[in-house]
């Protein structure tokens, strides 16, 4: 992990809200000015034609969260792996598609058309292209893929797949401002949020480049495709007249790669939902917060499978299950997805 | 309308129900006894063997609210509509599908792939096969089909299509119950609902026959057909061995016909769901209570659009319109979904 820090660029009105002096209060944060933001390569004042056409925001400061920072997403993945195979009795299938849960009568009367409307139901198995794997209790952390095995049963996955595309970025100007900093011990430019059109840039030390990233509201539809690609026009046409605009360095940027993926979107309040139904657990919904909440969730989704009342977090605070669920769900509008 | 009253069937633990006791204080209702049920022509103890299987339960006695009926749907409808034609201003397509609805930017730039991220945007118009059709709001009351007009945009419909069943049955016996009643003016049998698998039975009087169904949980899939078809299998396999066990007079009663159609299940909570994007309002989840809850739908989908905070009811009294959204969603779970 690197503490390089989110700073969240701002007109004068969001800085001055609530939101933003309690979590100076709270957190690990502090407000940069106009000066020390044009120092990090970004103009502070933008082109009024321009602002109006893109409802771009004059920056009036930055809120910086240093307790914050971006990390290797496949080193985790690779740490939990490494510690699951030493724990012994877990066993990865990698490239196994499951295709289909098969639902059947607690008892079953080999009657063709089982289960029927009267008969107590469980998942006897799941099927994936070449077997069939059978279980007490089955658990779904899958996220888009719930709903295609969920909703032939009934069971609704409460998700939307979003499709959100990632553009790597590169200009000298960009390889220059990947150098300066404004918190922490290495020099690493902070995780950076637009304040018009809320575009994010992450920066990728090793590559020197911004990974850009937008999260659409209205204008993108749910959709799921096997294979999904960025689109060299979302970057040119919806990106990057914003970017140009705020940051010079990428006016004369050229995309090196880019690639797309999906969220899985509870619309209701933007985090993850928990749900079960006979020996069947669920856990979806992750809303672009994949690895930061991973952990979390992790832990929800045991104590949801042992049925037990509450998980106990990383940190120490407990969390009742029954708070991420639909009919008892009691959680906060997840406002801040990047 | 015909106040025939609505018969819930029920065990003593039922009856005795916090639920069922507050009720018999605050509306119009009663309680019948297994001899008054008897005498209805339904069998109070159920074989134990064929109860084991089929999770029957015996039945204790019945909840019967007075203030409910049954009503002909196409009267009400048709009502309606010679109200809006009378009113004026109002026209009506019938057979006319909307197949999207087309969004745009506020302000045109003429520029190929608007809208934009960066832009304000609005539903322009609506598109049918034949025609375009333009307008300063759009309000969709569109059920189980709103999901087709408005993920492509991004916004989550938060319903689910769940089909449902009907068979219309008849046999001598059944033609003899119609006459008996537990309330109202006239001689006619009450909406009945069994206790075992919640299967509902409407008496139709003038054809004399029931019309029998049942709202399906797990293992009824989520799906929409253009031309949902009853299943003979689902009668006599799920429905039929329940029936026959509680009312001697199916045991030889045939289908007269049948037909099938959707819920538009919000499986949040069971009720309608009133989202208002840009210049388009959505009411939606009617969740299987079309007819009985139109009227204040109606109301409510008419402050939605009016942008007035409250709507007033039939009755007189006030609901919040927010109560209905989703991020500010307040309401109770629908417990009785028939």
């Amino acid at each position: 992990m690197h503490f390089n820090g989110y700073l969240f660029l701002m007109d004068e009105r969001n800085l001055k809200s609530m939101a933003v002096q309690s979590l100076l209060k709270r957190v690990k944060s502090k407000v940069i000015s106009r000066e020390e933001i044009s120092e990090l390569g970004i103009k502070t004042d933008t082109d009024p034609e321009a602002a109006k056409i893109m409802g771009l925001k004059n920056i009036d400061g930055g809120f910086v969260g240093e307790n914050c920072g971006i990390m290797e997403p496949d080193l985790l993945a690779s740490y939990y792996v490494r510690e699951l195979e030493n724990m012994g009795g877990v066993e990865f299938r990698y490239n196994t598609n499951v295709t289909r849960l098969n639902l059947s009568p607690r008892t079953k009367l080999n009657f063709p058309g089982e289960p029927f409307i009267w008969q107590d139901k469980i998942i006897e198995s799941i099927e994936t292209k070449s077997s069939e794997l059978f279980a007490d209790h089955f658990l779904l952390a899958t996220d888009v893929w719930t709903s295609d095995l969920t909703s032939p049963l009934g069971i609704d996955p409460f998700t939307q797949p979003k499709k959100v595309q990632v553009f790597q970025v590169q200009s000298n100007g960009i390889v220059e401002m990947m150098k300066k900093k404004v918190t922490g011990e290495e020099d690493i430019f902070p995780f950076t949020i637009l304040p018009g059109p809320s575009i994010d840039l992450r920066p990728d030390p090793k590559s020197r480049t911004f990974w850009v990233s937008y999260s659409e509201g209205i204008g993108r539809g749910f959709s799921l495709e096997e294979n999904p690609m960025a689109e060299a026009d979302y970057y040119s046409n919806n990106l990057y007249p914003v970017l140009r605009e705020y940051i010079p360095a990428f006016e004369d940027a050229r995309i090196m790669s880019s690639w797309a993926g999906y969220y899985s979107m509870n619309n209701m309040d933007g985090t993850y939902v928990l749900e079960r139904n006979m020996n069947l657990s669920v856990v979806t919904g992750s809303s672009g917060s994949g690895i930061m909440k991973a952990d979390a969730a992790g832990r929800l989704a045991s104590s949801l499978y042992s049925g037990k009342e509450k998980a106990k977090l990383y940190g120490g605070a407990e969390i009742r299950v029954a708070d991420l669920g639909i009919t008892t769900r009691r959680v906060d509008q997840e406002t801040l997805i990047i």
